[in-house]
Parts: structure tokens; sequence; C-alpha cells
């Protein structure tokens, strides 16, 4: 699996079920989402702008390969009742290829924290994508596999940045919208 | 990883927290148990009588490597005031090694079916032990992997026999009890 492979894979609208557990307090949280990914041109000005503001070598930007964009909007959102709900938004996310099945992602926003952030990725050889992103208070390990060509899985593990305790996990199942 | 190190770092009391996802009705399942993993010896009656009951060939059975048994108890289960959720059991696995990385496990009771279980393992090259076992009705497909040496991370895809169609996945957090 390459990062091309990977992001044309992901492109379209998925339907998200994800769980997440707070270890130390035993809670569960459930959130359904849409999630839309979609690819973007070298050329895109958000893609331009995060590569000029990002901490990005200037060697590493000749290996810049498929840009995308990721949306994501809460169940909740949806229904204008309850608009205290709010949890959707968007960031750019730029790879930048050391080798075949590695390198690094330069991303607008977060996962865990919302600032930019780098994150190194590579590909296991079942194809899985792991992903760890070093944040100020934190460390998040995430993982994302296709199950099938309409179904993938994606998991998180987040670590204080002192390396040994685990804060929560979490796991989503993704699933494409077809007709949508 | 081999399956003797694997057995090794899993033996002990676990306090998972299991999330289970619905994909056809977009629902949630969460559960709360106790899972206990304990090495068994190779000349254990219950690990003979399995190995005698298998469909595992003679040539086979001389790879028979960390034998264990599995218990686990949903929480619900601790509360004598609903004994209507019992949701508890044990089964014995015995592992036959076909080489360093991969094998056959054999088991006592299946995971989505209340049979006996022929389960093809391999580990990737992060170390994460993998699991496919075909049952009459359906395939589950299980990972499960290190995050720490006291916590551990599992997911599982349960698809139709005919391969395609995604039944539930299911991803479970667990905790190792360091004084239980």
């Amino acid at each position: 699996m390459t990062i091309e492979q990977f992001v044309a894979q992901s492109s379209g609208k998925w339907r998200s079920m994800r769980s997440g557990h707070s270890l130390a307090f035993q809670q569960f949280e459930e959130v359904l989402s849409e999630v839309v990914i979609e690819k973007l041109s070298k050329e895109d000005p958000g893609v331009k702008q995060l590569l000029e503001s990002s901490l990005a070598k200037e060697q590493d930007k000749c290996s810049i390969s498929s840009p995308f964009k990721m949306e994501w909007c809460a169940e909740s959102d949806w229904e204008p009742d309850d608009p205290s709900e709010v949890s959707s938004g968007s960031c750019i996310i730029v790879p930048l290829t050391k080798d075949k099945s590695s390198g690094t992602l330069i991303r607008s926003v977060g996962y865990a924290e919302s600032e930019s952030a780098i994150s190194e990725y590579s590909f296991l050889d079942d194809g899985t994508f792991t992903l760890t992103t070093q944040y100020e208070q934190s460390i998040a390990e995430e993982r994302i596999w296709f199950v099938s060509e309409n179904v993938r899985c994606r998991s998180s593990v987040l670590r204080t940045s002192a390396g040994s305790g685990i804060l929560q996990t979490s796991f989503a199942s993704e699933v494409r919208r077809i007709n949508a």
C-alpha cells in the first residue's frame, strides 16, 4: 500500500460510528458522524498556505503526495433543535513521502488538540496505515485499515507525553455512503 | 513476536471495556467485563481432550506451543440482582505453530458462535496478532496489539461467509489488573 492508494481508497463520504474509552474512569462515549475525504490539488491555496506555515524543510516539499481535505460533522449537528452540541470541523492533510511505505503528514488541525500537527506515518505489511502524532501534552497513535472496499476501521490510543500512561482509546467503524 | 511471547504477555487478569458496532442498524453496544488468561501445561487434561476431539492432524500435534485458558465474565454478572444477563464463559486455546510467526489455533468454544473452532493466526511486522476464524455462517477477523505492557487493544470484524458483507465490528480496551 502506498499513500496515493490509501488516499484514493479513502476518498468519499463515510458514515462513522465511533466509540471512545476513557480508561481511568471506565467511561464510554458514542458518536455518530459523517466524514468526507476529498483529494486536493498540490496547487490548492490551502495546501500551499499550510506548507508555507509549516516546519517542513524545503527539500521535503518536493515529495508532496496526494494532499487531501477531511471534513467531519457529528450527527447531533444535523439537528437544528440542539445547537449546543456542535462538533464539526475540517482539516487539510499534506503527506510528504520518505519512501514507498512511510513519511510525514502535515495537518492543519490536529486530532487530539486544536493546533496544527506533524505526524509520522507508515504502512504495516498487511496495508494497515499507522500514524504517530506528538502534541504538546500527549502522543496520539492511530491506525486505519480497510476491511472491505467500503468499510474501514480506525483506532486511536492517546498517551501522556511522558509516554507510559494511556489516557484513552477510540475505535471507529466507517461505512462508505454510496448514494449520498 | 512469537506465540510464546504473546501468550506470556497476555497472561493475567484484565479489565475490559468493549464496544460493539452493528453496522446495518447503527447500534452501539457497551460491555464491561473481566478477562482472565492463564497458561496451561501441554499435559493438562482439557488440552489433551481438545486435541483428541479436534480435526488437527497427527503431525500438527507435534507443534503445540503455549496452550492457555481464557475466562470472561461480564460486569452485570457480578450483580446478584440481575441474573438474567448472564454472559460469562471460558475456553481452552491450543496454538499449533506452522513457522515462527504463524500457525493455527484450536479453540474449545468459538468467539462468534458457540462451537469449537479452528483459526489461522499470524503476526504483522509491528507485533500485532491477527486471527481469522471460519464459522458455519460467518468469518471473524480479530487483531490484538499491546499499546503498553499493561494495556492491550482488541478489534474484531464479523463478515458473512459469502465474504463481502460486514455484519458488525467490535473494539476492546483491556487494562491489566495489577492488584486483583
